[in-house]
């Protein structure tokens, strides 16, 4: 019944998040192409996180439609997703300014990793409180794309550490590829569970 | 049934890009008209966008009005749509900042454009979903004000590359004052298709 | 039937203008008393434009409950208002930035004013699409808060025109005190006309 | 029955001023560690911050669950803790930047002690319109933990007052940990007041 509320905020968080962060893409001076050019790894960082955070949004929107009931854990548990997910503006202004630096795509990848492992969590919390009433279980048991996501971010980020940042970048980059497509898993648990609707 | 979720999302980030646009417009130091004037450029831009990004809300409203269902593919289009609007702050800011340069215009214009190349593939995702059940294809067929906007917006960008950038400026707003009109082919189509609501 | 969306867009918007102006009062450097106090007249605008966006919520709030049906006019009518709205964090930060200096006190209450005039809009495009059927005419025939208020704005700037900027404020400030007493016309109007709900 | 709207306006004030905290967290130039270090105190208040906002949001979240109607005074007392959660991304700011420095956490603190009193007399708006009807009085009557809450923050605002700023953030750390559990007083009132829904 309070399902609407959560995702009002959720929506309202990542909306911001997504929307601030063409805030840290400094407008310049000049009006060639020559000021515009030291924008380009800002303006590649922008679309990779607008595309994560877009992901994060629709597997949210799938993964809440799911669940019938909210709990104060997954009240919870949302927070922590969100938290993560609001430093991306953060962590993407740091990258591309500082041009796919070492540390920078280190500390990006981090923040993803954080998100990837908090939304894992979140899953986890609407599973077990509606387990035996929807399948949950069943369906996610075998989440080889969850599983295999944090390992290619685990890749990204060592990539970055042996000093290969622009490889880790490309890394998150495909990635985001992989998951533009939503996960069908729950539609098909949308499609199964509530035919009614 | 998933559809007042997409709503939100829009209009969370429409209503955030359209007013963090605002924060581009610097306050400035001094408390005289002369301290306000190099404002002009930016606070004309400003209004254009803003217009923009209402008609796109607008127009938005009446296409999901008249889509009965969200599919995947939608969800990916709109995202792209949001993608483009979302960067209009930064387009906006550096056309004003540099009261119409030629580049400037030129890259504003190319906004305008992919913007509105994205509704275009937004309204066919959504029709392709929907066309035998609710006449989409036979209200949309002739889609002379889409396709007019398309040859306009390029007209606009022309005019700029020539070295005629306050014309493109002009041509944008024309085509931003035909637009406030919001698209009665949706209307017609919510009012014939669903008067039972 | 289209109500919540121009609503939650609306709500947006208000939201987002509301909450960005507290990125107009800079954190100071220093962490003394002294570094604080040159924010205390960017604080006071920022609680009176705080007072007005939120009364505005409030008004809109009722006055759409109060409409069964969104027409195009009424949906333009939104948008012009939430533009003048918009612009409230930038006239707000320059006011507080020069203390209430003559010209940015009347381009502040010229700001009010035209809000003002555009909400006065709004509410008739509302009125006359329901006139017969709600019995709108009769309740809003006798808008003398609305006329007095336009009037008082007029005298604002008027006392900032003439040298008096703080005076100004002052008229302003008063006006906010009689506004956040919500419009118990459309209160009234929503009582007597939608008992059912 | 206008419960959603002051619902996604909240959700949308506090939405923002979550996520726009992180513009407090400037990008730092450099690309090493020694550039993110200054950062610490400012990421360390804004995970407080972010937590408060959060509680905020849940609570709220479960208080106007619990209130079957809306009044002019709960839609005023709304208003009231909205202005105070706004500028927490200000205080939050200056705490960070000065490093814990006494006078910011002290103004932080008050921050922190007027929102809470703010949302009190929200619960008491929320509870005065509604106390036959719903037992209000009863749950809240006992409300130690709210009342515990004040007396913390009134000792951690001491504590900076004589000289121990970092303890006041540890007691404020501290509180927050406490309330990062939802009230469940309003869980059982929801539960026991509208079992059918």
């Amino acid at each position: 019944m309070n399902k609407g509320r959560i995702e009002a905020f959720t929506d309202g968080v990542m909306a911001v998040a997504l929307t601030v962060m063409v805030l840290e893409m400094k407008v310049p001076h000049g009006a060639t192409l020559e000021a515009l050019k030291p924008l380009w790894p800002v303006f590649l960082s922008y679309i990779l996180s607008f595309a994560y955070i877009g992901i994060y949004w629709m597997n949210h929107h799938h993964l809440l439609q799911a669940a019938p009931r909210v709990t104060v854990r997954v009240l919870q548990a949302n927070l922590n997703l969100l938290f993560w997910l609001s430093l991306i503006p953060f962590t993407t202004g740091w990258m591309g300014e500082n041009q796919f630096a070492r540390l920078p795509v280190i500390l990006y990848g981090l923040n993803l990793l954080l998100a990837a492992l908090s939304y894992n969590l979140l899953q986890s919390c609407v599973a077990s409180a509606h387990d035996e009433l929807h399948g949950f279980g069943d369906v996610l048991g075998r989440d080889a794309k969850g599983k295999g996501s944090i390992l290619a971010y685990t890749l990204g980020i060592g990539a970055a550490l042996a000093g290969y940042p622009m490889l880790g970048f490309v890394v998150f980059t495909g990635l985001a590829l992989v998951w533009l497509r939503p996960d069908r898993r729950m539609e098909r648990l949308v499609g199964i569970k509530r035919p009614s609707e």
